[in-house]
């Protein structure tokens, strides 16, 4: 963590920096009367990282994402070299003992410098200077007019939690890849490094798996919608008669990822199992728990009884499943769901009752626990560590497990204290699928609650009822988006931000340093990025959106 | 146009071409056998235009865009430089006498080279390149495992028309910027060159003009929007409740017109006038044609009553949104609309049918010729053309005026004949708004029509009743996409593709050249690169979309 807050606002900034305004900035900072400005003429972008050898590839791949980021707006490249020739220009320097990703920056009028000791350093370092540079600079096509000004500083930075996630459900509502992509490209802008993509539902399932062509042939079509809330009355509920389709090739992933990499995003797979798993279920039927005919996807929302049945057959599914995921998603971290496993079609199945005595087990919980085990051990095996919802605890945790904490905290606090990593992610903060008024009337249909910025940033993530010890546990946090009401991009980006530009500060800065006060002066500054790069954020009257 | 028609299939090319397969490519053809492979060390982009001297910069712009567009993929930039240091790489060279817009394309195992007279010709070489490339080039990241090779050919190839366009209405349903940006990435890709950007509507007015800022404060949001057709039972109508709403500010409609100038397309802005102006006359009710009170936005399709009075008043307002849209967009052409505007309340108010008598006119449309020319003049004195839809030839078409004959052909022959330019944009082929089946139930709700892919290849914009010379005002054409019924860019997607990739080879290639049965050979390929660029076209079985 760095030494102090960066309080970036206008009014603190010289008359060149007024444009200026960090967000998740945790920094010592300094305001130096000349500004760093970049020309055509500016000089080269120098990679100075010699030791160890692959830094300095690492930053160069660092310094090209920058020269193209800020080249649309620019309207001319930044050469990169790896050595200097002539003043001026932006050095990119390793330097050993600077936090994990964490950086110091440097602009002077002679240059900027940027010290880290690993590439998502200089990365996060870079992402700064695009903050202190005018808000057009997120513009996609050369803007003339502008002289591309960094004001003068010194920053120490680096982020409080390792863990700094955002979770999207596209198996609801299937979000195109170029979305996707978009959305990760914004998270990497907030400094966030997780994505967390919900790949398989009861109403659809979108990764394409060689190895079971039917899970997306017959798993990723429903052919029916439900038309708004599923908490009206069901004699007056409406169906909207269209077909809902999509997934992800397997090539579309492979770029989703490189995309992600190439801005220190790691993404996150969930395969959910046992439960949520009816689009599965549906494709291959003798992943049932039941022997009645399965009626296609699940075309309502709220929870499936169709779950996985916990035979051999079925784990080595699974695992095949899998096998194709690990293949696909370098992620030292696969998520394997198990949250909402209704029970019920297990304790009506004899096979499955005779299943849990010969193997020795208690309940049904604890069949749950031995299936998710088979998935640990599996996961384990191939240098890969199993992630699931906080009922993975019940019934016992996997050994290598880390949980995620959505029901509340205390199944993290539980997790921690066993000495098991933890995310949290309870549904009172940050869940950003919840209402963002108190007046749902005037808001787009959600599935409940009420959770709004001040709220999001207010969210502690370490919980009092952990010693030190135990609180190290704690990976850091993320958001969820599930899209039973939010069937389309825009309306993601609704209810994604500002919420998420809130959360990006919670995971980022020291706990003392966090001021909403100070947060909401430098608001503004950063909605202006999100309008250069058409983000359709709430605005804080509470704007209409569109589709 | 080129010489002969280039048949690239799979089985007419080498193995290593075995992935490529050109759209809209008019050209003499010869498969050498060894390819040109990019690699980093495959040498530098080298331009030798010297002469005149803006060409090189201009063509600097060129390989600068390609090397970022396959950059993505490759993840290697190739350096551009200006002269030749080693051999290999690709050349651009500058040939006085290469018709506009066309190149002559040469690759070899020793590099590349590009010969065209201007940049666009230049550009479009480069396209071509990218389509001999394998589709993973049109991937954002990094592709492993891929051997960027270039089969060896000798092309040359020029358009048919230089007016290649697409029209998409943003009035009834707002299309998000990033997504418009998009398009028109898509639109260059298919050497199209025209977008006709219909930014003003009955049911909404999106483009901020300083001067008059209700026009967005009040005519960007309707409050209300029809579900289902506008031709079912009145009775049974049913609205959604949900203001729909949006605009672009003046600096994302300068990104977007920068964006495509940087891919030779040129944004043609519609703003429309009398008609279809419900928005504007809301904004500023002294605009109206009545003293009754305007019910806010349209939020029905079909046509408004409410269109702007012809006064002095209106034509000054008129003449203010004009220049603004003039200091935004450097287009050549400014569309005012003209169509459809329904004279009841101007043959209902006593003070304009004083007005028409006054000015000697004969009546309501010798009124909109008059609104009209008083647009013509104040746009010809500032150096632009107006371009208006085919009912400005009703009550005379002015002076500078070229016609867009949506009608059928009849307006464009007759604009033709009286020696005006004309683009074609007829709804029986070019109207992308109607059905892509004749089973309508199997495709999404659309306004009617039936107009697939072979329809629209086989649409000829020039027709048999003109001379010679009169053809020659033929400029060329352009597809239509009206809104009512496309409220996503995943719906728009799916209206426009592969529809618009048949319209590219019309108004590309020479007409003798086009063959649909060769066209459907080729387009599986192409559409391999637009499943890269993740749009969501209809697929040739009919497949379901998304939201």
């Amino acid at each position: 963590m760095g030494v102090a807050l960066l309080a970036v606002t206008a009014s603190e900034l010289p008359a060149q920096g007024a444009t200026a305004g960090g967000t998740n900035l945790e920094a010592t900072y300094a305001v130096i009367p000349r500004p760093s400005v970049l020309t055509p003429a500016s000089g080269r972008f120098v990679i100075t990282a010699t030791t160890p050898v692959y830094t300095a590839s690492e930053f160069r791949r660092v310094a090209r994402r920058f020269v193209r980021d800020i080249g649309g707006a620019m309207g001319f490249d930044l050469p990169i070299a790896d050595r200097r020739r002539g003043s001026g220009g932006i050095t990119l320097r390793r330097v050993p003992g600077i936090p994990r990703e964490g950086y110091r920056l440097d602009v002077t009028a002679t240059g900027i410098v940027v010290q880290a000791s690993d590439s998502a350093g200089a990365f996060y370092a870079l992402e700064t200077v695009k903050q202190l540079l005018p808000p057009a600079i997120y513009r996609e096509a050369e803007v003339r007019g502008v002289a591309w000004s960094v004001p003068a500083v010194h920053i120490e930075d680096a982020p409080r939690f390792p863990w700094r996630g955002s979770h999207m459900d596209v198996g609801r509502h299937f979000q195109p890849k170029a979305f996707v992509k978009k959305y990760i490209d914004l998270l990497a802008r907030h400094k966030l490094n997780r994505f967390h993509w919900h790949l398989t539902e009861d109403q659809g399932w979108r990764i394409d798996i060689r190895k079971y062509p039917r899970l997306t042939e017959v798993g990723s079509c429903r052919d029916n919608t439900l038309v708004g809330s599923h908490t009206d009355d069901p004699a007056k509920q409406v169906f909207d008669g269209r077909q809902h389709c999509g997934f992800y090739t397997q090539d579309d992933i492979r770029e989703v990822v490189a995309y992600a990499a190439e801005r220190m995003v790691t993404v996150v797979p969930e395969i959910e199992m046992p439960g949520h798993a009816q689009a599965a279920v549906y494709a291959y039927p003798f992943l049932a728990s039941t022997t009645d005919s399965i009626p296609g996807l699940r075309r309502m929302w709220g929870v499936s009884p169709y779950i996985i049945n916990p035979s051999d057959r079925s784990v080595s599914f699974m695992q095949d499943v899998l096998t194709e995921v690990m293949a696909l998603f370098p992620s030292p971290w696969i998520h394997i769901g198990g949250d909402e496993a209704v029970k019920d079609q297990w304790k009506a199945n004899p096979e499955i009752q005779a299943r849990i005595r010969s193997l020795g087990l208690k309940d049904e919980h604890e069949m749950q626990s031995w299936f998710i085990r088979q998935m640990d051990t599996f996961l384990t095996k191939h240098g890969r560590r199993l992630i699931g919802w906080d009922e993975i605890l019940e019934g016992g945790l996997a050994e290598g497990a880390t949980v995620m904490s959505w029901r509340g905290m205390a199944g993290g606090i539980d997790a921690a204290k066993q000495g098991h990593d933890v995310v949290m992610a309870p549904g009172s903060h940050t869940y950003f699928d919840h209402y963002q008024s108190q007046n749902q009337a005037s808001e787009p249909l959600a599935i409940g609650g009420f959770t709004n910025v001040e709220k999001v940033y207010g969210f502690e993530p370490v919980p009092e009822a952990l010693t030190p010890a135990q609180a190290k546990h704690i990976l850091g946090a993320q958001s969820q988006l599930w899209t039973e009401y939010i069937p389309t991009p825009r309306q993601l980006e609704y209810m994604a931000y500002p919420r998420l530009t809130a959360l990006s500060e919670v995971v980022w800065s020291a706990r003392s340093r966090r001021d909403y006060g100070n947060f909401m002066q430098r608001l503004p500054v950063h909605l202006q990025r999100l309008d250069a790069l058409d983000v359709n954020y709430r605005r804080l009257d509470g704007a209409a959106i569109v589709p």
